[in-house]
């Protein structure tokens, strides 16, 4: 099932993706479950917000993929490690990713972002996946050089508009099947499977769930293969993930 | 004005105290302005909550304070550097802090912390002080020894329960008058006061305003002065900020 949060003559609502309509919810499904108000919208007639907005943690997976094959067989994963992002960075499908005025150099990573959907503990390897919602698409977006000149992340993670994430929310979605690819003005730049990835789905949500209580909402961007990629004034961003959907976004400067 | 959230006969409240009793609030007066019940309790009466659970952003500034006066007359103060921690770290006054089990050396720091009260994007100096709901008190508790070992503040500073909030909001505290003494079982290990912050409070609003926008209820905390201190399990640890209060948090082992 693909979900969607949407705008629609002003409105605000969730829906379930049904080919090029939307069967319309009363409230938001994490929460309120599957209740349909009796509506359809044609897809083309509203616009598709970010399908999630967190109200906890953004967290994002550092070095989560080996480089390679040669370099997966000779390394060990070794422990998650991690990021925060506010959640003021969300931005939905078709918003602009706003480049910062101190920064000249913002990158773009096409992520899997696991979308958390009940209260998680300290929770196990074998149950970690009970507690996913579902899954969509993120843009995990940096000021490379603001990173390097504060030698480390926060900053660099967090300016607003650094997280678009969408289209929908697949709550079916294998990501064991995972295939990534991101394109900057059509052009591929990045690609990725999950073969590469050094921590399972549920690896990384046990062990964050021993750092802290992940809540309904709350959002584990996967970490992106290869290398990122440096974005200017005027480009088109698409994120594309087999199975969930694209994520386009365009930039500008601030 | 101070500012309470609390518990009482299992429904949480905010109030205004007045002397030993707390007039009761019809809602968050961040939101809902001071309108009162009519009711009055007793403060003995009441279990003191967190005053706030930030909706988006807990700010911690990293190396706000210069050493000393030598130090502060010798070295620039620099751009003012931040960390994040999510909102499930804050537990409020009395609460316990947790020491998890992966950290053999937890440390605390008593820190001013300033609550926003108003969405705040790209605010001036001169203008930033408006931006300001009230003060209050934080511990800002680090997992030293994981600090080290990941090379960032990420994990070291983001476990459940590693930010005590309280006991109240001040919403007239005059922050240049600033003293800070923090305390574990009754003995003082961080003294300061506001003449060796590097950056005003004005400053600090400023600064991160550019980067993200700040909603109401998020947590700014300024900074320590000085060394923090280790805890282990069966400490007390008192922070006490003179005019908003003392935030007194037991410690133990997860």
């Amino acid at each position: 099932m693909k979900i969607a949060r949407f705008s629609h003559e002003g409105l605000i609502s969730f829906g379930i993706i049904d080919d090029d309509e939307i069967v319309v919810l009363k409230g938001d499904p994490m929460f309120a479950g599957f209740d349909p108000t009796g509506q359809r919208e044609a897809l083309r007639d509203v616009k598709l917000l970010a399908p999630v907005i967190p109200r906890s943690k953004i967290v994002g997976m550092a070095w989560s993929f080996f480089a390679d094959a040669a370099e997966q067989s000779a390394v060990a994963p070794g422990e998650p490690r991690f990021f925060l992002k506010p959640n003021t960075c969300v931005v939905g499908p078709g918003d602009s990713i706003t480049l910062p005025a101190p920064s000249h150099d913002v990158h773009v990573e096409g992520e899997l972002a696991i979308v958390i959907g009940k209260i998680t503990r300290n929770v196990s390897v074998a149950d970690a996946e009970d507690s996913i919602w579902g899954y969509t698409v993120a843009n995990d977006v940096t000021a490379r050089d603001l990173q390097e000149r504060d030698g480390h992340l926060t900053r660099a993670k967090s300016f607003d508009s650094f997280c678009p994430l969408g289209p929908v929310i697949d709550t079916e979605y294998d990501w064991t099947g995972l295939t990534i690819e991101s394109r900057i003005n059509g052009e591929v730049f990045q690609t990725g499977t999950a073969t590469l990835l050094k921590h399972t789905v549920a690896e990384m949500i046990s062990f964050l769930s021993g750092v802290f209580t992940l809540l309904p909402g709350d959002v584990i961007l996967t970490g992106a293969p290869g290398r990122s990629a440096s974005v200017v004034d005027g480009d088109a961003v698409q994120v594309e993930i087999a199975g969930i959907g694209v994520l386009a976004n365009p930039v500008r400067r601030a």
